[in-house]
């Protein structure tokens, strides 16, 4: 249950793959000079190593509860936020004049990454209050960005992420919570809000002095379906003129689900208007809600693929602790059949860095992808392109191999890994959120192969496949995957219809994501060798080698999957396939 | 949480892959016709479906409690084991002499796969009572089996396995319990057991009668290691020589493990001879418990796979009923903008494909298994090795594929997937069990690279590849598959070092068992084609293109990982990878 902050290896992966001394020579980023970002990564990794993971276990078996209303953390959750809060942690990306540090997105993914290797769970807290921020910062009045963001930018205050309701899912615009224009009063102006959020992450707390709920709802007469849809800042306690905290607004959290995992993070029910007393304002225009959503929806589906990253190295290095303790049999082979740790067994090994090779390519594709939006901040629109093609791939395919590397974890301590004392199991459990929240893997597919594949008419996607086949021609699996997913997007664009796209999409998906990981890998792996990362120099190459020659080929097997059309999956009649 | 037993499936997969008919033209399994046959495979599902499925959700939220050293579990599973018992589902494969139905060893394995789909924890009682009665009729004294076998037969006694300690769980040799001549007195000839065994799955319960635990231990100054091991009986009650119960033996459980599954199957802790007074008898000869424990070992393995089969088609028909159900979204590209149930949207509908192909894959590749191991009773000696080869594959493929479905099902629900009560996190939580239990899959696949890769001197293994290959011609990937199978496996037979076969080995493994079970279901296809089952007519066509044509090419990409070679495993050394 050890667990050291990765700061080499993110260090690298911020150098390389984000280019953050290219982004320190902009004027708006000239903050994130190296010392700077040194410090930050060291520094959150140790609060993150010294506060936030000795309370991941307990926050698994305890949970959050809610009580008459309120819901309670285990001991020490809410003394590790406000260390956070008084370290300063949560203000590295947001704008200076709000309080903020004003640093690259990149450098706030690696407070994240930090925070939620150590307690995923409770990362949440932070996560959401960023998407908060964000939506406020492009889309709020001053005013409201006056009233809100210095709070929510120190952690003063959190903020939460509400679109979800019971028949409205995937399917935003499904939504039917009211929002009822205020006419005349103290509240003139603002709106009165109505209905029921499900799955609200850390919906409701004490471990904030306010909560700031952006929730999406629909006014009188607005159009149906995803555009008629506003989004409103909805506060747990009223803000009064001087910026003090007035009476409680007309919300309550009406009960948590029970999950699989994730279990020190509140999953709420909440309920809004119960007195027709919810007071709500408007952010950005009329029935443009939904496009502010996606905002702050972005940048929180790379952070979700962050989470992939950090269940990936947090189960690897669990791994290799027992492996390392747990002695077992002789070396397959060896003359004097004296036990050895499991670590030198093949099959041991071979598992062990699978996870570290996963994990590491994830990270690389994760801070390549950051840099990206960064670079998209300073106008660079072929960056922002890129990073808008990259979010998908990092939100799906870094998700779902946090799952994988995490059932590893599992399978390395053998019957250990089934009891939940250990530790894996609840790395599994946790990493089984991700590719289901923020839109489903699924729909990060769907984007990929509709709308990203389709941008800068379709050069964006097939440009980003060419530059990879160019830079690596001495990798002859990564050559061929690049190939291979040149050739697909190709079809996509040109023969595929649109069944047959979203019947190759999530294959696809992986196949790009890893020609791009592993394109990142070789970018390290080339700074490992000019001597740039010596502190890597001795399990790098062996990283870098195992996913060229053994993940990269596994995803060119993926090529008759991406391409084998829609129709085969209406062959059986709905009824016939219901049995 | 419906669940409807796949008979028709299990019909086509008997007579089709284990060749019932054939086997029932020996006079050992004459009794095998084919009303027998369909008598039992849908007279077992339908009573797993109405009696062991109810207890499978609060088996879940309750578990097995151990309370002053008894082990409760919920209310109505004493009710149905009892049901369970007088029906004589527990009989169908035991010899007849000790009141069993002496049918094949195919027609116990649907039983078992009927029950485990309705309750997999449940099922594990008598999944191990097998393992006993085998280890018995095999090796036991006649005393043994007459004092034994009838009651285990029936299932009013159950059985159990005990190999692994702290110290030895894959490594078996390690054990340490001692068992110790009794010279004289009333247990003359007998043996005193004593030591912990751990994870003795259904090790206490009030369900059967009496336990009869086999016990691996050493005899005084045996040779060290695997080579020094000896099997006992242990019974939790004495049994007197009129075959009514005695006195209670000096056996306890000691303690439950915390697990993330299976939650209503108690993994006991249990000690042996506290008192110094714990009675044992040997089966079979002295030091030779190893080979013993491996023959009941064998088809557990088969059973384990066929866990994979249970949890995969639970878990489809989970989530074709949400997919059902769910309304969310418009077709994409519809001009009706109409809302549709998901399992009208592509990935949805790729998504329960591929669960529905790879459970039927896999249950095809167990019931030929299952069809060789019996011919191998009938002294078909190919048969017998092809049983050899083809286990490890049901087992390791078998029990990741349980996983994967499991995994697509929670996805197929959203966010619902991932709150406990829907169900579908549990078929995920207990299939992580089996990839570990009876030899890890890193086991399955060093047995398979090692022992099964040698047998007949390498033809038992190239030997299917080749007769896939033949047989195929037909179906481009299937063929393609098989032949890298056997490029694979000539490698390891003429060129690769112990350490490169057991690196390749996880990826061979599976490699090889989707060439196999894909295999196998263009047997079923073709039969269904041929007119022999009307009832899946409309759904096997596009479940077997759905395997070929997607999951057959994703195994082809494995054989980079298969052939690459150990050494790379042992470029970063112990001490770096820990970092």
């Amino acid at each position: 249950m050890t667990y050291t902050p990765a700061t080499q290896d993110q260090l690298l992966a911020i150098r390389v793959n984000a280019g953050i001394e290219e982004l320190a020579q902009s004027e708006r980023f000239a903050a994130a000079e190296p010392d700077m970002v040194e410090a930050i990564v060291e520094g959150v990794g140790q609060f993150a190593a010294g506060e936030f993971a000795p309370l991941n276990r307990v926050g698994d078996l305890e949970g959050a509860k809610l009580e008459n209303g309120v819901v309670r953390l285990p001991d020490g959750y809410a003394e590790a936020y406000a260390h956070y809060v008084e370290q300063g942690w949560n203000a590295i990306a947001s704008p200076v004049e709000f309080g903020g540090q004003g640093l690259p997105f990149t450098l706030a993914c690696n407070v994240l990454e930090n925070l939620g290797t150590a307690n995923m769970a409770f990362n949440l807290l932070p996560m959401l209050s960023v998407g908060a921020i964000e939506a406020l910062e492009h889309h709020g009045s001053e005013e409201l960005q006056q009233k809100y963001l210095p709070d929510l930018v120190s952690g003063k205050w959190s903020g939460t992420m509400n679109l979800t309701e019971p028949q409205a899912g995937s399917d935003v615009g499904a939504l039917r919570t009211t929002a009822k224009p205020i006419a005349e009063g103290e509240h003139a102006g603002k709106f009165l809000i109505k209905g029921q959020k499900i799955y609200i992450t850390w919906g409701e707390h004490e471990l904030a002095e306010n909560i700031i709920h952006l929730v999406l709802a629909r006014l009188p007469d607005a159009p149906e379906g995803s555009r008629g849809i506003s989004l409103f800042t909805v506060p747990k306690y009223h803000v009064k003129p001087d910026g003090s905290l007035g009476a409680r607004n007309d919300l309550r959290c009406v009960s948590l689900e029970h999950k699989l995992g994730i279990n020190a993070s509140p999953t709420c029910v909440m309920s809004y208007g119960d007195n027709d007393e919810c007071i709500g304002e408007l952010v950005g225009a009329e029935n443009r809600g939904l496009a502010a959503m996606f905002t702050m929806m972005n940048n929180a589906r790379i952070n979700v693929g962050n989470q992939g990253v950090q269940i990936g190295e947090r189960a690897t290095q669990q791994a290799l602790d027992y492996a390392k303790e747990r002695v077992q049999s002789a070396r397959a082979g060896s003359p004097d059949k004296a036990p050895v740790s499991i670590i030198e067994h093949p099959d041991v090994r071979r598992m062990l860095l699978r996870m570290k090779a996963l994990t590491e390519g994830a990270r690389a594709l994760l801070y390549y992808t950051a840099g990206q939006v960064d670079r998209g901040v300073l106008d660079d629109e072929a960056a922002k392109a890129r990073g808008e093609v990259l979010t998908p791939l990092i939100k799906a395919w870094g998700t779902d191999i946090g799952i994988e590397v995490a059932s590893l974890g599992i399978q390395v301590h053998g019957g250990m890994g089934f009891v939940e004392e250990t530790g894996a199991a609840q790395h599994w459990r946790d990493s089984r959120i991700a590719p289901i929240y923020e839109g489903t893997n699924g729909i990060q597919a769907a984007d990929l192969v509709t709308r990203k594949l389709g941008l800068d008419n379709g050069e964006a996607l097939i440009g980003l496949t060419e530059e990879i086949t160019r830079d690596c021609a001495d990798y002859p699996a990564l050559f061929a995957l690049a190939g291979d997913c040149a050739a697909v997007a190709k079809w996509m664009r040109e023969e595929a219809s649109l069944d047959d796209k979203l019947a190759g999409s999530v294959p696809f998906c992986t196949m790009l994501s890893v020609a791009v990981a592993g394109w990142q890998l070789v970018h390290q792996l080339r700074a490992v060798e000019a001597g740039d990362a010596p502190a890597l120099a001795a399990t790098k190459p062996a990283t870098v080698r195992f996913f060229l020659e053994r993940i990269v080929p596994e995803a060119s097997g993926l090529k008759a999957a991406a391409t084998a059309g829609g129709a085969a999956l209406y062959e059986i009649e709905t009824a016939a396939l219901l049995g």
